[in-house]
């Protein structure tokens, strides 16, 4: 998906809302438990009730891994259902030396066929080219997460007063384009966007942290919007175990709706 | 298996040699592609004629997840099949949130059921903790690696003079024990390891690069022993494809050998 389908998608939906399907089966609802692919039952629904809320969803494997190769074919089966306008974001935090990096790049953008993978820069730029090696696939690099953990090495400061994520930023955009790699950067971080814009005035940025883990979604706007929207907004758990109940689904795209909303009136104040 | 146990079998093995099962469905014999399982196939050899001389089997994840939910059914029966006195490092590099973490460890603790996972420490301390929650398991952390992208960020250097990776193992030594906490150090950064191990007195470095990557074992010893061993070597690409016809398992065998011999010679130099 180009950039400017993205953005499209973004104008016609009115939303920037990534669904992010953290499926954990001890958390879906108990009568999903009978069905022959509980995990994918769940995300089924899900999907079914905010496709036309959502400009992206993102799994992250580690829920599908948890459960091995069975994890897998649901986490597939998942990525399949998705509508092919829907942005599929596989959030696998992977990266490895080059040869290495290579065969996950075959295993998401190949085998999976998802359209972006996340992945961690700890390792360097050999562990990221690989996977720009894909036309029409995103890379989506961990800049400054919304974890409390973010604070032990990301804000790490050099003897020039540049913070390890800045430094980060600066150097991996420089391996691919705006039209092929985003940013991870947590809503919880809404003090840096500003700077960070200023770094990467026209990446898209992943955002999460909204909803569970405390984040602002004004403040993400007002401090991170540019002209082609450049936000992802991701939500997980806020919307997808919002019931416990059979009503699951309607109770998702309750919370989806709201959030689509809100996006909704922001872009109509911030986006120029 | 515990921090003794592991120094018992280098001793009674005169050995710290890791085979790298970085098992390519392109780079295996041709008539392996014949089999139900080419990957396990292949794995089950490599482990029948090397099992006498390797402490740990270091299957990376990469290889595995390149062929989707079937490739984890090889790296499953890898992992049954290694015996059972021989450490199972599974090298995934994974990290993510707190509650995410937990569902890897989940995955690779339970499921897949391995003694040792690698762990990429970009994301910090939350990222991180929750692998440690598991009795008898070890959790490899990434400080200094073995490719050209080391340089990137690992050597990133603080106003105190401090480098990012000295930063990575001063903090996390902290999260464990050197009975549940080991580190990889590339042996291509030979020059640092006296460094390091005035950091990480006692514990075992993963020590990768060994081989393809250029790193010379006995710098490694010199600089990295200390008087448990404190050092797995990891050799991959330069035993498994030693050839690639019928007699791949005794030609990896013979580069396996050669990597024990030059290995005890070392112990009987080196280790007080």
């Amino acid at each position: 998906m180009s950039r400017e389908s993205l953005f499209q998608n973004i104008l016609s939906k009115k939303s920037f809302l990534s669904v992010g399907l953290d499926t954990d089966i001890n958390r879906i609802p108990k009568h999903l438990l009978d069905e022959e692919d509980p995990l994918f039952e769940f995300n089924k629904q899900i999907i079914d009730k905010t496709s036309d809320l959502a400009i992206a969803y993102k799994p992250n494997l580690a829920f599908y891994e948890a459960l091995g190769p069975k994890g897998l074919e649901s986490f597939k089966k998942t990525v399949e259902y998705i509508p092919e306008d829907i942005m599929i974001i596989a959030d696998a935090k992977r990266g490895d030396i080059g040869n290495t990096s290579k065969l996950y790049a075959r295993a998401f953008f190949e085998y999976y066929d998802v359209d972006a993978l996340t992945i961690a820069p700890y390792m360097g730029s050999d562990s990221i080219k690989p996977f720009l090696e894909y036309n029409d696939r995103w890379i989506i690099i961990l800049g400054l997460t919304s974890n409390i953990g973010s604070n032990d090495y990301q804000h790490f400061t050099s003897e020039q007063g540049i913070k390890l994520y800045e430094e980060v930023l600066t150097t991996c955009k420089l391996y691919g384009t705006p039209d092929n790699t985003m940013f991870v950067v947590g809503a919880t971080q809404a003090e840096h966007l500003q700077a960070i814009r200023k770094i990467l005035p026209e990446h898209f940025y992943l955002v999460p942290g909204v909803g569970a883990q405390g984040g602002s979604l004004e403040a993400v706007v007002k401090h991170g919007i540019n002209d082609k929207l450049g936000l992802i907004v991701n939500s997980s758990r806020g919307i997808i175990y919002a019931s416990d109940n059979k009503d699951f689904g309607d109770a998702a795209r309750e919370k989806a709706l709201a959030l689509q909303q809100e996006m909704s009136h922001l872009m109509t104040s911030y986006l120029s």
